[in-house]
């Protein structure tokens, strides 16, 4: 046997299996968007470099886009984030658009990362935007969907935490400490990386960028104040009002989010696995001018992303993906030999038009080679046509599950075979 | 205003119009592939250029791949066809596998053509396929699955025929002419192009691969009988299935039908449009030993693919893509004032808790704007919690369509608005 080439490292195949996972997981998305009324829309996988240019952290198109000159000479991006495309999209139809515009996604992106656990080169991405509006109604709205996820994937507050801070609050609360513009930047990040660094590390990052003891003592108050929140109108707000919404339960206040991108200006969230080596599931916040950089004029928004490779795992930490049982609405129809080969295939076709998934094995091998397949697939319903029933148009219906068996006319057995499919799967 | 960053060329952006489209087509081909118990899966987008030097048609790869270096050096390719990462799938798990694989896929693919009507850089593709196992019954099920896509679309047998040849008999045919071998190849070629040239220049093609006159009437004989296939029992038995499984009328003998590709070896296909300026939709056949030239041992199938830009417009053209009313599933509850507020946000939480997809408008701004809103999405149902309501827990529900309004309860309200959504939806 020759070797067999290996697929691009960072990919994944799916097989039924994993597909069944994905599209399960697609399928709770879909429907958590479309109970808030978002509505499903995609960009392109492939955009000009130029369009990320503008605003992308840097670190995300320099360092890990995959990049290349097409054969007509442009720099092609395979799209690293939707953002940008989601921004040039309002731009191009700004006057036309209904606002808020309320959209959702759920396709595939490319990072040339390094391919660990939780991190794929190749993964798909859930992103929600509610676009045209700045109000904390919307800030909640996209916080209540975030939790309603959870809460429809099975997963309790106590597994998950959607950990919300306020970048005006933290602005405000460092302008209080004389930090500001330049060095109000490099504290957030500082901020943003106090979980990835020893604290010495720490301190000394923090007088790296010219914090001084004072400050430095300062932020460590702000950080470790979990009732900051009560001095922000906006998040008060919020807060009263996913109470009303039935999903504050799933929402913590924590002053160390910050968020990386420059563009957030509100809200901004991130959304933790509580649990034993916990990590980030999806992150979030409020835009001011997103649009904007893309030629169109300036439009507020607040939307997050969630990778499908962290979620898959969370949910299956969780026991939340349910057992895959591909072939239990479906039946099998068996060919019993040539002679009754046409009245199988009619039969077959007559359960398809009834709305019954029913697989016609391709050939008339022995009876029991055919049961093998049917038990390997996880088929509980087999439909046998041997002689005496082809002669009295009749079919055999039988339960693997149970081993029982009904023999009836052809006309009538779509009935007999839905009971078996409905009653175990 | 700064210039917008325009798309790639030859890629397409789903605004939400253009995504029900796509997600209809796509449900479309689930329902299909699935009523004869197919299983969804997927390959990488993106794999080695390796995998396809093997074996795909030379234009392919050569002249229409996009490929690129990544990061690390390797040769990468957006893949342009799907078959070659099914044929790796097949071959890695060959030995756990259970035949025959039944197996679609619906994802995106690219290919550096020139944009034209019918054809973009970036497209979607419906495969499937049935592996390992070699029979007229495999042949026709494909050609039925073919058949029940378009009759599910509301296509007629007189706008769309899926024109049937067999490799074999047209073998036969040749070597009864002296074609064989290199000449035999030449002369397939010769025979897919003939609706390529006009008929002096497909002659002098003729001559140049070095047909005689003799052996060029004896083509042109083969391809004006229409009755040819009833010298093929492979052909008589598949006409056979299609006639007893009520597809019949779908599907015509063609000799012209050859398809580029080498490694079909069996029945080949093409779904045209039978119209005006009519184009082929969808190809297919039979193929021998795919999976050995990735390093598995050879194993035989039949499948074909579809894409989605061709099949969208033949759909368009007959009228069989239905109105999109994204909107008339969904209730809008309005937000009166901010004394309201949380009466408004704690209904529509309830709403959607009963699974009633609830847009809540997020700002306290004149009603009227908010109906405005609702009348531009298509929104038909609203609900309204003003002074009056809120002080009694009342909502009132306004019908966008016959202007009728009814006050209730907040929670009985829930099946006012079922009925609205439903009896108009």
């Amino acid at each position: 046997m020759k070797n067999i080439i290996q697929s691009v490292k960072g990919t994944r195949e799916f097989y039924p299996h994993e597909m069944a996972v994905r599209r399960w997981l697609y399928a709770l998305i879909e429907k958590t968007s479309e109970s808030f009324g978002y509505q499903e829309y995609d960009g392109p996988f492939i955009e000009k470099i130029d369009l990320y240019a503008a605003k992308s952290g840097e670190e995300l198109v320099k360092e890990q886009a995959f990049v290349f000159a097409d054969r007509g000479g442009d720099l092609i991006t395979l799209r690293p984030e939707l953002t940008l495309s989601l921004a040039r999209m309002i731009a191009q139809k700004q006057n036309e658009l209904t606002y808020p515009v309320r959209w959702w996604s759920f396709g595939p992106f490319w990072r040339y990362e390094k391919p660990q656990k939780g991190r794929t080169r190749e993964f798909f991405q859930w992103n929600i935007d509610m676009i045209g509006v700045d109000s904390p109604v919307a800030d909640a709205e996209l916080l209540a969907i975030c939790a309603t996820f959870f809460r429809n994937a099975g997963i309790s507050p106590e597994q998950v935490s959607i950990l919300v801070n306020h970048r005006q609050l933290m602005e405000k609360k460092l302008l209080e400490l004389g930090i500001a513009d330049d060095l109000k930047k490099k504290t957030f990040q500082l901020i943003d990386r106090k979980d990835k660094l020893d604290f010495s590390a720490w301190k000394a990052f923090a007088t790296d960028i010219g914090l001084s003891n004072d400050q430095f003592t300062g932020v460590n108050e702000i950080l470790n104040n979990r009732e900051l929140w009560q001095q922000s109108p906006e998040l008060i707000a919020v807060f009263n009002q996913l109470e009303i919404m039935g999903v504050r339960e799933y929402v913590k206040y924590d002053p160390h989010i910050i968020r990386g991108l420059d563009y957030y200006s509100g809200i901004v969230f991130e959304a933790w696995d509580m649990g034993k080596d916990g990590r980030a599931v999806l992150g979030g916040g409020h835009y001011g001018n997103l649009v904007a950089d893309v030629g169109g004029s300036p439009l507020p928004g607040v939307g997050f992303a969630m990778g499908d490779v962290m979620a898959t795992i969370l949910l299956e930490k969780y026991g939340c993906i349910p057992e895959i049982k591909p072939f239990h609405d479906t039946v099998l129809v068996t060919i019993f030999d040539e002679n009754t080969l046409q009245q199988s295939l009619g039969f077959a076709a007559v359960l398809r038009k009834k709305g019954i998934k029913t697989i016609l094995y391709p050939e008339a091998v022995k009876l029991q080679k055919q049961f093998k397949f049917a038990d390997r697939l996880g088929v509980i319903a087999v439909a046998v046509i041997g002689p005496d029933e082809a002669l009295a148009g009749n079919v055999t219906i039988k339960n693997l599950t149970d081993h029982t068996q009904i023999t009836c006319s052809q006309e009538l057995a779509a009935e007999t075979v839905r009971q078996i499919v409905k009653i175990n799967s």
